[in-house]
């Protein structure tokens, strides 16, 4: 926690409902009288979204994985000191669609020895993790429906397949495992109403 | 040195004729039969080229130093990846229009604290040096006044002033000092054919 900010990170699946939910919490909080940031990564600074189109468009092998690391990190870099930092400072919450566990999991899996190679990155470079992630735990073969049917374009990480949906599936339970001081799962096989109902009951009783 | 592949870099304040001379050197190396890839960073490849083009068009302050720094070392991975360990691979001499040295003095000179930085990630995602690093020393108004008569657009750095050219011509002179085992340092203040000659001859006696 930064001088009275709080920040909140949405992680999971594609399709999982990160994007939504989201959303559906800062209103939430919003509506309570708190005053909400509401963000994304890649992205979330004007820098930082060029950095995402340059990652997200093209071919899947467009860049090394570890171009591709260094990409996504010069990108965060930016998201934080241009966007996240100042509205923590500001004593505002700060929610994420996803942040640097998406990056332990999806470029940590491409290779056995870039886990490590992305942590040293990110407490070389970024050295700040969210006070508050919220797994949404889902059945990948209903959340890649989802995103499939959602149609975003930029569909490099989504045109995975079922069996890579289900190794990122339990490389985020394990995240949450890893980090269990500031992970909280939720069931996201249900309705849209019940897991916001969940979701703000976490957020209601973690808030300072 | 790699299998057979030779990494030639050249170094030196803006003006300094590096690119006029690596050109040079590259004609008259082929000339001999050497088989000769002539780049140039930021870029060098095609990825490379586009992060350059974000790195160096707009404000001086559109990014922080440690994201110009991360987008300089993505850059970087990718050109080492793509064109110059390939080229090393398959015995070929690679000469470089500037290489991480230039990170080290000018996102180094950004902030007190950056140069370490700079190493740390150098180490961590780089980790290779070229064989010979030829720094062309020169006075840095005769430097700025070729640049400015050049008139490349891309002068960001090129528009630095003089106090600021004096201490980088100092900063290249330090590191031709830290790294001496790889350092030939040029007197630049002469006519173009006789800093030609001089380099021709530093490369004849450096090759294998
Ligand atoms: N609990 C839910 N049940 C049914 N559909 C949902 C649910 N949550 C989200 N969706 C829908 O699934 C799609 C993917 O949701 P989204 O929030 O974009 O997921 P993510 O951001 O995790 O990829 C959207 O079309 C969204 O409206
Ligand atoms: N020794 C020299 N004497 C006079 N002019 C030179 C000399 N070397 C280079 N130039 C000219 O100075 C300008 C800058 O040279 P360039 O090779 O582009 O420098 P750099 O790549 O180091 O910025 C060019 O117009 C070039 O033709
Ligand atoms: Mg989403
Ligand atoms: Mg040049």
């Amino acid at each position: 926690m930064t001088a009275g900010g709080y920040f909140i990170s949405f992680e999971g699946i594609d399709g999982s409902g990160k994007s939504t939910q989201a959303r559906l919490l800062a209103d939430h909080l919003r509506g309570t009288g708190r005053d909400v940031v509401l963000t994304r990564e890649p992205g979330g600074s004007p820098g930082a979204e060029e950095i995402r189109a340059l990652v997200l468009e093209g071919d899947g092998d467009r860049w090394s994985p570890e171009t591709e690391l260094l990409l996504f990190t010069a990108a965060r870099r930016d998201h934080l000191e241009r966007t996240i930092a100042p509205a923590l400072e500001a004593g505002q919450i700060v929610i994420c669609d996803r942040f640097a566990d998406s990056t332990r999991l999806y470029q940590g899996l491409a290779r056995a020895d870039l886990r490590r190679l992305v942590d040293q990155l990110h407490s070389l470079m970024i050295g700040r993790e969210p006070d508050l992630t919220i797994l949404i735990d889902m059945d990948p073969a209903t959340g890649l429906g989802r995103a499939l049917a959602r149609g975003s374009g930029e569909d490099r990480f989504e045109s995975f397949g079922d069996s890579m949906q289900q190794k990122i599936r339990q490389g985020f339970l394990d995240l949450a495992q890893e980090f269990s001081a500031r992970f909280v799962t939720v069931d996201g096989n249900r309705q849209l109403d019940a897991v916001a109902a969940d979701i703000r009951q976490i957020a209601e009783s973690w808030l300072p």
